[in-house]
């Protein structure tokens, strides 16, 4: 029999970041995926009206765009642990072994290390929802910039192609961002129409090093307090 | 077995309206929920890329905040058919008559008349996704304004208690708007946690008609134009 799952998805209209939640149906543990600190009493708010026990406030990678809600979460909900990646380098509760799922309750959680937004990336992979959620590596018909914080569009290209395209064509991947209003995509679709991804690593490079995008706005401070996973209260 | 369904949710930030593409995962027969005009490329481009036969344009109601869409839609797919409910009093090519489901591909959709905030409001119910599209009656733990075109707080509390909270608890809900970036919601949620809804019917009709909410900014152009389902290439 399949596995109850609670899933939810949200949004933070500033600076375009979907947060997640996923959840056991059973035994209401539960995690939340990239909260921005403006949006926590929502999060908050929702977290305890589907009456879950958050576990976990896991960061896909150091965001530069925003402040992460983890740090404010660990205040409202103290049994709660940070998240990051092992290869962050950074400030957290727990770091993400590679090797190991994540037991939430009956649902289980694994992990992809995928750099090349920035060095310590991952993409949380969920068999139960038939999901992946991508951080900044793979984003809807286009993907993260690699132009500071240890970008690499090689590493990039890497990444994606060798462990989100490889995972079933059906499974929807859920990205750390979109600012076009399109909540979701597949892995089949991204393969055949991501501008960017369909193309050859060579043009990839090409591509990426030559986007001459601003310098985040938020980059210096939010990154600052993102190393140590949020605002310590 | 189940039937394999195309299903997709899209955000427009300026009006935070939702739209809906439904598709048959067999025959590639679609319809459209609520697009909005300055949209049209992107949601064309999604039908497209999906491979989707678009065969409806549904607006749920007459729209008081933004235009339409699905004229500009049947530019682009000269098939598609407007719609609308039968209570609308407006142009459409096609009227939804609520005892009969729609069939597009192998997949149904029923539709209950769901009036409060407008006359010919209605709601969408597709029993393969679970899920209904309530427009602008139910709005994630809010609901529509009941104070212009032919609004009323007593029928809007009926609509939604006979036709919306009467559907199986895990049924999810898709409103045509959210402001606060939350993305859906379900039936038992809104049941438990609705703060105009909980309340007895007196209470609801006196919280409705103290909203004092500012007349909605594009309303004369926008209804004139959604009267005939869009803007008339």
């Amino acid at each position: 029999m399949k596995k109850a799952v609670v899933f939810r998805q949200f949004f933070e209209k500033e600076t375009s970041t979907y947060t997640y939640i996923i959840g056991c149906g059973k035994t209401r543990n539960s995690i939340i995926i990239d909260p921005v600190l403006e949006t926590v009493e929502r999060d908050a708010k929702y977290i305890n009206e589907l009456d879950l026990n958050l576990l976990y406030g896991i960061n896909t990678h150091i965001h530069a765009d925003h402040i992460t809600g983890t740090g404010a979460l660990k205040k409202k909900f103290p049994s709660m642990k940070s998240v990051l990646s092992s290869f962050s380098k950074a400030k957290a509760d727990f770091y993400i072994n590679f090797e190991k799922k994540l037991q939430i309750g009956e649902i289980k959680l694994s992990f992809k290390s995928t750099p090349g937004h920035t060095e310590s990336c991952m993409t949380i992979i969920s068999e139960d929802l038939e999901s992946a959620f991508t951080g900044d590596a793979l984003l809807i018909r286009s993907c993260g910039r690699t132009d500071f914080q240890g970008g690499s569009p090689e590493k990039l290209y890497h990444s994606i192609h060798e462990n989100i395209f490889t995972l079933p064509n059906h499974y929807k991947l859920y990205p750390a961002h979109d600012y076009n209003g399109v909540i979701n995509t597949t892995v089949e679709e991204e393969k055949k129409y991501n501008p960017r991804l369909t193309q050859n690593k060579e043009n990839f490079i090409e591509i990426m090093n030559n986007l001459n995008l601003p310098y985040p706005k938020k980059i210096d401070k939010a990154i600052l307090i993102n190393m140590k996973c949020g605002i310590d209260f």
